[in-house]
């Protein structure tokens, strides 16, 4: 990707729980900062633009690009986009087929964006089944920034995968979090139940022998339930049934967390002489709880960079989402994956 | 089962991490209760001999029975039955297939146990796979009693469940929660990936079909990751590749929470304040996280009452899981489960 030029994201401006309001305000903030990217607010111009006057912008940054209504959060994906070829994701899916952009961001029902892009794009060479992917939180830290996220995928794209689909989302996960994460050797593992190679379903045994041949990532094996939340190993390769339920659960765990954590704070009067810490400690954990907030889930596997911000997401964190775009763009994250594909 | 007579349990006397000691140990404590279980713990009567020296015990309750050798937790279980037909494990299957004992009770090599119970027991009718189940702290309290705890099976016995596994899986749980919890309407789940009756594999799909027709158990429908840790239902039902992972993943949080926990504690000064109100916490944490040692978890699908207690089991959880089955063989736990089984 030459660096002449800024990158182009099609950001889906009516996607999301907060609708264009968050969407809107993320890009407005973005245009003002020390390195903005070119976004393409892509829904209802009047909406937009009614949200676009309550902040400060460049408009230099921006463009309107109409769409005639979005997919429901709750509606069937396929149905929806049959039903409305010019709702506002696939608009800015076309942009972005259409080399007008070079990114694609949502913050809309998971299943429209998936559909939207496998309709739009093409899958990159060896990829048959795409994988989203997430950052979750983790014990141990990761990559040279130290995170305290590791990533996984698949969670949610394509329920069953083969042995072939596990070795390409091992692939694609890698290359993520080289690029996004700074981390020059991410070690990328197997879930399974139990480390030995011979653990697992049949499409794990033979991913694992797979994997074991190939120089293009650093392959780690297997790992087990416990090491999901200890963070043993940087991508955690998995096909997207489980993948969905482990990340559900965790999401879940942190919110009985912090239940527990606000009730004991209410309940106990001898915990208040520990005010400032235990308030620390309470943001601490929130932000951790909180972590989908703070980026997005790549959609990888296709010859475009696809980003799917958290249907909760607020104008920080759609802004993040952008940025992350903007980068797997500069950084050529179809080139990564291409050349990992190579055996 | 008749009340005259007191339930015989068979107690593989040389499995699990602590051997022996730990397990002859949770014998002798039993022995002594108001309410005692006979025992007959098997392995090698004079390592048997040497750790029953050393504590109190009644004789009367307590029969040692000859066994050559055991599994070794880290074998392959085929491979070390055949070798060794007379192993403790074996032997005490047999005592039970024979009728001289109730149940079986193991702290050694899951797998080990699972195969001895399916080469000398018989499958209830219409359940082709066993199931491991286990209990798993929550958020939410359940049955009459308010357990912290739910159920969930399968978590390991067998990778793969067809439709009519998962019933068999639902009904057995759904007994065994009546049973051992004291909840007389335990509410039973799936999981998968949503909670829409068409989400998840197929064989989910189908599984959710036939429990919406049966009206042996109180089936709610499916749940997702988020509600293991919330503990929305008293039993959730997967196949065993998924259940495992999720087990184990809830250890690892578990460890990785008490793991900051402790930091937090040594780190911070003004917690120090809180010292009695932390110590509290940190205690019921560990209390908690240790969950798998207080109880044993049913092997299910048997016309005899199996279970495995953890590998880790102190004498204490020794002996609760030998109350765990003597529970079960007095309230008739395979009778329930034929019962579930009829639609």
């Amino acid at each position: 990707m030459s660096k002449e030029r800024p990158v182009r994201v099609a950001l889906d401006a009516m996607g999301g729980d907060h609708g264009p309001e968050a969407v809107v305000e993320g890009a407005a903030r973005l245009s003002i900062e020390e390195r903005p990217v070119q976004v393409f607010l892509v829904g209802d111009p009047e909406r937009i633009g009614t949200e676009l006057a309550k902040h400060r912008y460049d408009p230099s940054w921006i463009q309107v690009v109409p769409a005639a209504g979005s997919v429901a959060m709750d509606a069937k994906p396929a149905a929806a986009l049959d039903d409305n070829p010019d709702c506002s994701v696939l608009v800015a899916a076309r942009l972005v087929a259409d080399g007008e952009a070079d990114a694609l961001v949502s913050a809309g029902s998971t299943g429209a964006t998936i559909l939207a892009s496998s309709r739009t794009f093409q899958r990159l060479p060896g990829i048959r089944r795409c994988a989203l992917a997430s950052v979750y939180p983790t014990e141990q830290r990761h990559g040279d920034r130290g995170d305290p996220f590791a990533l996984m995928l698949d969670v949610g794209a394509t329920l069953n995968a083969t042995a072939e689909d596990l070795v390409g989302f091992a692939v694609m996960g890698s290359a993520y979090a080289r690029i996004i994460s700074d981390n020059q050797d991410p070690k990328v593992a197997l879930l399974s139940n139990g480390t030995e190679p011979n653990k697992g379903t049949e499409a794990i045994v033979h991913a694992h022998e797979l994997l074991s041949r190939m120089d293009t990532l650093h392959f780690a094996g297997n790992v087990e339930g416990l090491d999901i939340p200890r963070g043993t190993v940087d991508v955690i390769v998995t096909e997207g049934f489980l993948g969905n339920v482990v990340l559900k659960m965790l999401e879940g765990v942190s919110e009985v967390v912090v239940d527990l954590a606000r009730d004991a704070y209410a309940r106990k009067f001898l915990y208040r002489m520990g005010l400032t810490m235990l308030s620390q400690g309470l943001r601490q954990l929130r932000t951790m709880t909180d972590w989908k907030q703070y980026g997005g889930a790549p959609l990888l596997g296709f010859d475009k960079v696809v980003i799917k911000a958290h249907g909760r997401s607020n104008a920080r964190a759609v802004r993040n989402a952008v940025k992350v775009a903007a980068k797997a763009v500069d950084r050529d994250l179809a080139g990564q994956i291409r050349a990992g594909m190579k055996r």
